[in-house]
């Protein structure tokens, strides 16, 4: 087990634990990315997107540059989601202006047969990363690692990259529960042994990002993703060196779930903006911690905008009390077109306005 | 005011209203659409989508073609979402395989201060098509007036077509929402009159589809797009003829602010498939009737999967008691690559099992 520098800002732990906090701790869901020009510029020279995301020293690069830019509290490690179903043999592949793709997606009920767990060590450039960031971070804020659900995965494994409607993974769901279960429970194992081996490399919280969850409808929910989510979380190592490692989990679109999503055993659950914050605390109470959940869209509105949207959402979430938890995030990844000095104004405005809502 | 042959099937209506029915009634959205044969014929003769909306003859033989062919319990309008912006002379038209858009969208404060109210008369091959549609139909099932929302619309007219991440329009809500209020009144204006030309025209009952409400944030929803939804039902003429004309609002992704859509006078509120209809009918009580909320993908499994799905969902809903309503219906609109025999098994499973559930 690598050994670290001592962590000097655990903010954003304490908020998950529900452990009381000075201010608000806030981080931004892909703060590493395409809206920063030293982004841009490291992705320039790593030539692609994947030599980007493969390489540790320009994972570690990246990772690092938002927290070089903005006193955020917490790092997340760079990576692409689909690094497990690539390391299945699925043939991950970025085709221009269309998202990731896969050259071998389940299809067939023998394609599905054929899904093999991956071989852990085609991904230790992650876990080589990981080790680096946490290293180079030197202690400033924690790191977070993650992994995509089970079922979201399995969206992309299926439908072979990004859809708008998901008729081919729903055709398979609705007609062959039997296969579509199978390719689940084997993303829940690899999910849950990526996430350790990261917890093992160095990651400080993990977080679950259950992007396509919310394309489900009530009762596929619970069976097709939540149920596997849950599998993940009884799997994962919670305490590395006697520290309380926090599992994080969010499925955009899941609001109307919330309740059944915070009984699984996470710490902490994401919110998206179409939650009340104030709601979703009184109905989660000391279950669990909450992170989110601003529109990324009002970043492009001016500083003074932003500020007053920022006091609104603090607002909303109430005065901290002992047992509650809010780390403050974006309800969904920042927009590549966003102003930077949006993101400071924002950061800028979640720590001074929450240390007078704890003042007052 | 045209007159039309008495109503020979009006479980639709009674459901809406929450008096006894003696099944569920069904119908689906975007029932006249492309999974049919027929229509794409007609489509066909057509020549073009606006040559086939804009023809009352025309839209008048796919309106009626799944009534035809199903034993539905309603006919809705054929006809585009986007007439209203289009006679206020935004310039609609449709590019091969994008969908709408309109040639002069609304980017500047200029463009915003310069929309005026649509001519209503440039709108009466809607309203033609409504008489014509109702005067064919002979009684044999209530039709169904539509609309955008004010907010729906504005996306569109915004925007200028459609859109993932509703980037210009959010832009716009958040740094001008002087602005964005301005054209959302013009909106409610134009959608009330639209409607209640509709109803003139012979429409049994209303629909206003907020397809794009769920994409606003906790807050923004009801500031930008409720509030209008309750200006138009507050301004839409209830009766025709002494008969109550119903009216059904469907914020899709709205399930988390049911409560309060249930509040603004509407007879019913559509739901999608994330929400669970049990849930939903203990929520709005006896305040409104619920329409949906099958996921239109179940329709892509065999006729005992979708019976199965079909009992699921009913089940859920509860058997019917005074008071309450439930009119079934997919959460979304069917896709273009549905069986039509799916719709066949899908029809006759609700109105079996749900006379079953009556019976018990």
């Amino acid at each position: 087990m690598p050994q670290f520098a001592p962590l000097k800002n655990d903010t954003f732990l304490r908020a998950l634990l529900r452990q009381p906090t000075e201010y608000t701790p806030v981080w931004l869901m892909r703060q590493a990315g395409r809206y920063l020009p030293e982004y841009r510029a490291t992705r320039e020279r790593a030539g692609s997107f994947l030599g980007l995301a493969k390489n540790p020293d320009f994972a570690t690069e990246v990772t690092l540059q938002p927290i070089d830019r903005f006193p955020l509290d917490a790092s997340i490690l760079f990576s692409d989601i689909l690094t497990v179903p690539d390391a299945m043999g699925l043939g991950l592949y970025f085709s221009d202006g269309e998202g990731p793709k896969f050259e071998r997606p389940l299809r067939t009920e023998a394609d599905v047969m054929a899904l093999r767990a991956p071989d852990l060590g085609s991904l230790d450039y992650v876990f080589k990363a990981v080790t680096q960031i946490r290293t180079e971070l030197a202690g400033r804020v924690p790191l977070i690692g993650f992994s995509g659900s089970p079922w979201t995965l399995a969206c992309y494994m299926v439908e072979g990259g990004g859809s708008k409607e998901f008729h081919t993974i729903k055709k398979m769901l609705y007609s062959r529960p039997d296969l579509m279960h199978h390719i689940l429970a084997i993303n829940a194992s690899a999910v849950a042994e990526y996430l350790n081996a990261q917890i093992d490399a160095g990651a400080q919280a993990v977080m679950i990002f259950d992007s396509w969850g919310g394309v489900l409808a009530d009762g596929a929910f619970q069976h097709f993703s939540l149920q596997y989510m849950q599998q993940v979380i009884g799997q994962l190592k919670r305490e590395r060196d006697g520290v309380r490692i926090p599992a994080v989990v969010f499925t955009k679109g899941g609001g109307l779930w919330l309740d059944q999503i915070a009984d699984i055993g996470a710490d902490a659950v994401g919110l998206d903006w179409t939650v009340n914050l104030g709601s979703a605390r009184a109905l989660v109470g000391h279950k669990v911690a909450l992170q989110g959940n601003l529109d990324p869209a009002i970043l492009f509105a001016n500083a003074e905008q932003i500020r007053a949207e920022v006091e609104r959402s603090l607002t909303s979430y109430g005065k901290p009390a002992d047992g509650c938890g809010h780390v403050f995030n974006l309800g969904h990844g920042i927009s590549q077109f966003t102003p930077p000095e949006s993101v400071t104004a924002m950061v800028e405005a979640v720590h001074s306005f929450s240390r007078q809502q704890r003042a007052a």
